[in-house]
């Protein structure tokens, strides 16, 4: 398939290796130019302009937020002259607001529009495990399938609303940031008992919470250790934004979500926002009087 | 070994059985006598107080709360009348508060203890899964490990004092309590987007969340269905106002906690405290104003 | 003085009717023709676009919200053509992101800018009792005192930032706020002991907590009588969520905000947005199963 | 009237001081004893027992919790001694559910039992200035009233049943901490803006928010100052615990009551318990990543 890729932080240069493995041509495109060596060595070609990159049969976003995809998509003009029949696959995490503002300047434009933000992480994306959250048109969804294919493990459909598919990461991203909270408090509980932190760990997740959230995120409160981070708590911050918003905007509450929002806040004030968002576990033993 | 049960619930039942089933005499009291016939004839020994029950070797009490040990165990002369050298292991998820006055009534009586709170609903104990989280002198709990296997999968030792293998249990059940609430709070918020519960769960069950708690609870919010209860929400209230308490007295906040304790409250107030937890689902969705 | 006046709802109309009972010259735009005629009865003279209103020495507005103001400050060109010299008069509680943004523009269109929120309800209005926040340049706050002793009894002033005064109006509604929550919870504790509502409010508004707040938002809990309303929840909830904006653009938490903002939200979604806020005296008996 | 007095804290002082001015004949007794000399000296009688402090028409406690009254009042025997006809008055803080423990006990010895809790600090007790919250049967609240009218300005009545008067306290010293607590985030917010706090407090007292409690806590939370306190932070975590407490035991939420009392464990935490509670506002700030 000829395909535009757009935005190549460590998840788009993974996903862009994936699609160039799986022998798509990809035309890459970076606000900076750093990341391009390396994908077109691997066979990419880089391109001049996102309006280059929506010359083909579909091209892919992976913008880090709103204010990038409104330069980068929307003011740019690269959708008044996207080829005809192009369709574009936006796998960011965005706001809801913005994904109906997103769907409306689509349609004006004639161009369709596939909203497929991923759960994952780089280490995922670059071994091709990523899940894939779809919504919008069937037919669309099924032109961009083999992509998904190439980038991930398994797609999953919330149908023709391109918002349902953002509403539902933001759902998965607060149930996430939120396992990582209750493992903090539930260490500074039985350490305040003698318990050793990682005893906890290890029992939770050979009982009842398996998986891969609570014990890499268990592992660095259990150590106290916060660098390097598997996600960023400014970004687990800015993911319980997006979520506490969209559900206020369909009258929604999300209590444990105000919660996660306000440490991880206090996390930032403290100078904490650039480490793993499990220095909630930090948070939580200060809050006791410890460190 | 000869071992005496105190309380026979759904839990103590199925423990007995599985004693019984390895090989150990058992003595069975209980307050009330209804499930005393089926465990005779398997085997068991039917006494008539629990005096008699601590005439072994060891006694297993698997009581439902604090004012019920109080009762069967201190004001009954039981720990008094003890036979010399034995070892009371209790099982029951009790407060800190109570835990250390326990411990202190049976170095009064000098009988040994060994607290081990378990992991598992009444199905897991009938399959001899438990895990056991084991507190207490390692001596006596390497002489009660045959019962510990008999009952369990797996025993998770947290050293001397009894009181931390309590810490660990409410602290495993608020991480509980509190998955339940996230995932009601994910269904209400995906749901006002038009995703059907039912979809997020599957999503999340086979991503970021395996395990049984979120499949079988998200099962449940998903049919908005509550009963029959795996876990009332009246027995997730005690824990999670056990937890806090026993938090509160080491200084410690669990704000999630504060939160989900809130919900099962009103969930209580509603009318709604026999069904199962998982009708923190209902309650997201009233908020919503739907229901 | 000649002065402009956008924005005719309940306060502003009777913030024009001191001004010109004060003796000023208004000229008076509004979105809607209704409510001019009154006004011009008093000797308010109609204009026809908010460009008019800015051809004086100074304009007031007191417009509903961020949306209005961009709509009919930044984009009718209004302060591209505002006559030099005339300083603009910002009355409404705007979000602070959004003062910054007419400070900006007003600098780019070297119109001097005064922001002045305002304490007190419409009938507060009437009687010219208004406590005025004013920030901005203390020139132009000094030139624009003989409209703010037209229309309030006290002028309260922050400092050149404009923001300052938009912040401080967003503290006092939050407390605002949470006064009235802090009065729904203690008259749903103490109806569950029997106690009648009214006699806890007479109490604490003739012991501890005296003045206007608690006296007119308790009586209607009290009564739980919630129409018409003092002060919308609708309102509220816009104001709260405008605090809680700000406060994290500072790294700033309101854990109470937080709790104020779900109940509000709450109310709107069980159909209540258009009564007085305190309907959360409703949502505090409806948590503990009464209603 | 012929009274006995128990416990001789700052405010019992203060009380017995009143009663003895109004030509009340007043029998003394505390734990330890050196409050009694300078009541002796102003002409009370000091006695060995709380027995005998049970010994005439009427007697006041004014012990500092549960467990004081557990000890005092219960397991001395006095009740069991008390003179026929004598009417207990219990001014102190207590909970809820001990209070229904005290009502009990008092029917089983056939002792009149009054509550009667107090709203004011130790220099409202010494200007006979106190709120005095009564609740018992209405002839026995007669008979005392003239202890009443010499240690308080007004007393308030709340029925037959005397959990409602602690029911009432506890609601109202809940207010009390909610707007400390509301006056340490305004504050927060207002400061990351750069206005400062005082300018705030000074705007709300003379505003919505009139009345000691705003103006005294606001004033030290303005200053940063916690030292001397008013009301030390243990003593409103104690209170704001038995609200909850209370609430809970009739399935009531105080959603606020939460926050609060997680952020005086916090501050209890940081070893802070004895200064004023307004020292929420040091930690408002340190959330907000300032001290």
């Amino acid at each position: 398939m000829d395909v535009g890729f757009i935005g190549l932080g460590n998840m788009g240069q993974a996903m862009v290796a994936n699609l160039l493995a799986a022998g798509h041509k990809v035309r890459v495109w970076n606000r900076s130019p750093e990341p391009l060596k390396v994908l077109v060595e691997k066979g990419a070609q880089s391109v001049a302009s996102p309006s280059e990159a929506f010359a083909g049969e579909a091209v892919v976003s992976m913008l880090g937020d709103d204010a990038a995809l409104q330069a980068v998509i929307l003011e740019s003009g690269a959708l008044e002259q996207a080829k005809p029949g192009l369709v574009h696959v936006n796998m960011a995490t965005i706001s809801v607001a913005f994904a109906r503002v997103l769907a409306h300047a689509h349609r004006k434009y004639n161009v369709a529009y596939v909203a497929a933000p991923v759960l994952g992480r780089p280490d995922v994306a670059a071994a091709a495990k990523l899940n894939i959250l779809a919504a919008g048109p069937a037919d669309q969804i099924a032109r961009v399938q083999p992509l998904f294919d190439a980038m991930g493990q398994k797609t999953w459909s919330f149908g023709d609303d391109a918002s349902r598919a953002n509403a539902v990461k933001l759902a998965v991203n607060f149930m996430l940031c939120v396992a990582v909270e209750a493992t903090a408090e539930a260490a500074a509980l039985v350490e305040a008992y003698g318990v050793a932190a990682p005893d906890l760990i290890q029992l939770i997740t050979n009982s009842a919470f398996p998986g891969p959230v609570y014990s890499s995120y268990g592992k660095l409160i259990a150590e106290d250790r916060y660098e390097p981070a598997l996600f960023k708590a400014n970004l687990g911050l800015k993911d319980i934004k997006l979520a506490l918003e969209a559900a206020a905007a369909v009258q929604t509450t999300l209590p444990i979500g105000n919660v996660v929002r306000d440490a991880l806040l206090q996390s930032q004030a403290a100078g904490d926002g650039e480490k793993d968002m499990a220095v909630l576990g930090r948070l939580a033993r200060q809050r006791a009087g410890r460190e």
